[in-house]
């Protein structure tokens, strides 16, 4: 997907960058009311960059830059706004012109856009696209959400097997309808099933007489249309891609997926894996503060309920706290340690299946290595733990016990901190979801336990 | 980086895919020491499978394997293996076989290999290479670590502004020495700095007579050579470029960086900001115990010592705790929460700041909004809390100070989890680094005081 406004003739100066002196000097020239100074401040940005600029503006003024620019509204800007902010964006330009505007984008963009919002915004939307437009849209939208599907461009180059180098270029030359930037022609047998393809620069080179399939082409790595975009982003990454065609059930090709796609999705299936160790759903800090917490809520309540079950096991040791009430002062550093190796367990292992380097291979050896790992730094915070106590209480016995609960929930935590990620994975879950809750639950209520049982058995 | 192993002629099959299935047979077929059978099944595998079943087999097995493999070793095995197992094959090779194999390698994946390895290793391989490979090499390690410089390809193709589309098209014929695959032409001027560039889908479908500056160019994002790469990931990201130029301090053109790399640098600081975020230096599953262990241990020793401090907080209210024991099992429930809700701020913005989302203009209105959301929680909380113990222990003194010890934890720990991150990005740190050992420990200290002090004022 280049930007059309990103062609200039020769001539033209580098692009113009966004940068925070330019941020300021925008909301500066709004604040005073300069509107015009904000809008000629604003033009000759790239869109993508148009787009974070908004985003850094309060929504009134947001508001103001947009109906200022409005006339010469660069479409390809919705593509880039963040979700929350081109909702508002969306309903600032009413249906007509929002329509208007997702009309000249690819398909997979007014995909992109039309998915993320609610049925009947989506319905009043598609209704006013022209017929060609609105059919490939829903074409799209009839895909699973996430899947190759959505994501892949229905406008790719095609030529049969037999045909030669010259035939290429004429037909290239003859039809202005085909895509304007691709990166590799795909050749299909009669079955319209791509059997290879040929980069431009091999065609290029070649004398016109040549046959396609005499230049050494590409294998293939089929893409089927239903495939999850996780699985796509994987594919282009593991194989070195530039595009791989996508498929139907039958073999057949419907689209191209190219690497500047799978950009947005690698990214996006990092930022995943980094909000749900977070325990955050979404990590748009331009969703009101209302939905934000709705999202962050439930995560919090959870809590509440897990650190109640610790609460609970350290309520048993009533009577042991109260006749040494430094244990009351220890105990959280045993469970901070634990917590602490557990995640450190967890965030290898979450990474490592994301990356799929943890099969039923070698995931004992992995689980084997972390154990050894937990069992070396117990010892030394064992040692380094003991001596604090020793030094601080003067108390031999209550570092002996502290320095043991920390080793034991260190051990303990990191052991689930590598299991409940892979059985996750192993059942289909995404391993990062509420692995980390699972692994601090664990670290607290083991960790009570342990140093309280002991310190009630061998010290009281 | 085109595999050369990935070309196939046109009725090739399509590419076998590694499965956990396929790892296990060559498992087996290792234990039972049928070699043949294990390298005829691991030989199809494209290079970066062949990297995958070797890193998942077990050390002893990944010998026997690559020596059973090197005599049709594909050299671009080496770039998709992890750091770790790389340095054993390479050990396993021996300077010449490794030096012979990485001569055969484009020359940023040769760079990517030798920059791992320490000053020793890397000059004996060095030493193994042919003059003008060395020569190459040498120039891109002279450039910094993470640098554009590192990722450039310095194979291009440039050609000047005055030619035609018939001259270029005779030039590219005649040229067998141009690098294999490339999507866009460089348009330099007689200084060679690049001007423009024609994406090869436009030459082709132009005729001949046509000049080159006549076709509508794209805008350069020039990338100056010293760049970070993190900044140029989020160049080609924004603006979904496919290629770039890489100019030296006067803008002449010095090599090409293609999205494909940029990939990898994507991935890459994803990854580092999941790790740091997680306590962790490096997430190399196969890193050998010992050096794990290394890399984790100061962070729980930074972390032995925070919560010594919070335990020295607890420490002072002593007599508190030995009148009302419950104080101590709920108030690792406070911080806990503290800890959490402060967690997902900081998740949130040290994202927007990789992003970019959060600058200057708008960061008081981002910690305006968490703020907000803090409160929000905070309240959710305080009444699930509050009744929760009234519940429980039918206090209800005690449970409006657990509940406001929870609200005023949730709002420190949220504004800390912003701030934190925010700041050291404005100082030029990286804000994933110790950011999450600051919010707990916030949590931690500040919580146990409120509650602690609270309840010793108001309960007592």
């Amino acid at each position: 997907m280049q930007d059309p406004e990103a062609e200039a003739p020769a001539d033209a100066d580098a692009p113009v960058e966004l940068s925070e002196k330019l941020t300021e000097a925008v909301a500066a020239a709004l604040e005073q009311g300069d509107l015009e100074r904000a809008a000629s401040l604003a033009m000759p940005l790239h869109a993508a960059d148009q787009a974070d600029l908004l985003e850094q503006l309060g929504r009134e003024d947001r508001a103001v830059l947009v109906a200022q620019l409005e006339p010469e509204l660069d479409p390809e800007l919705l593509t880039y706004l963040d979700e929350t902010v081109r909702g508002e964006v969306l309903e600032q330009l009413g249906p007509a012109q929002a329509g208007a505007a997702i009309a000249q984008l690819e398909t997979d963009d007014a995909i992109d856009i039309l998915e993320d919002l609610d049925p009947t915004e989506q319905m009043a939307l598609l209704e006013t696209l022209p017929t060609p437009e609105r059919a490939a849209v829903e074409a799209g939208l009839a895909y699973p959400e996430d899947s190759a599907g959505r994501l892949m461009q229905r406008d790719f180059v095609a030529v049969p097997e037999f045909w030669t180098v010259g035939q290429t270029i004429d037909y290239l030359r003859a039809n202005p309808s085909l895509p304007d930037d691709f990166y590799d022609l795909y050749i299909i047998n009669p079955r319209y099933e791509p059997v290879g393809s040929v980069p431009l620069s091999k065609v290029l080179r070649s004398r016109r007489g040549v046959l396609l399939t005499e230049l050494r082409m590409k294998a293939l790595h089929l893409v089927p249309v239903e495939e999850d975009q996780e699985k796509v982003g994987f594919t282009f990454r593991q194989y070195g891609l530039v595009s791989a065609p996508v498929v139907d059930a039958h073999g057949r090709m419907l689209g191209v997926i190219t690497v500047d796609d799978v950009v947005d999705v690698i990214e996006e299936e990092a930022e995943e894996d980094i909000f749900r160790l977070g325990g955050v759903r979404e990590g748009d800090v331009f969703t009101p503060p209302m939905r934000t917490s709705l999202h962050r809520a439930p995560w919090l309540l959870v809590n509440l309920g897990t650190a109640t079950l610790a609460a609970l096991v350290i309520a048993q040791f009533e009577g042991t706290i109260q006749r040494i009430v430094m244990l009351a002062a220890l105990m959280p550093v045993v469970v901070s340690l634990g917590g602490n190796a557990g995640i450190q367990a967890l965030t290898v292992t979450v990474r490592a299946l994301a990356m799929k380097q943890i099969t039923r291979a070698n995931m004992l050896r992995v689980l084997g290595k972390e154990l050894l790992v937990a069992g070396m730094n117990g010892a030394v915070l064992l040692l380094a733990g003991g001596s604090l106590v020793l030094a601080w209480l003067g108390q031999f016995d209550l570092g002996v016990v502290f320095g043991a609960g920390i080793i034991m929930t260190i051990i303990v935590a990191s052991v689930v901190g590598v299991a409940v990620p892979i059985l996750l994975d192993r059942v289909g879950l995404d391993p990062a979801v509420a692995s980390s809750v699972f692994v601090t639950t664990i670290a607290d209520v083991f960790g009570f336990f342990a140093f309280l049982g002991m310190a009630a058995w061998y010290l009281t």
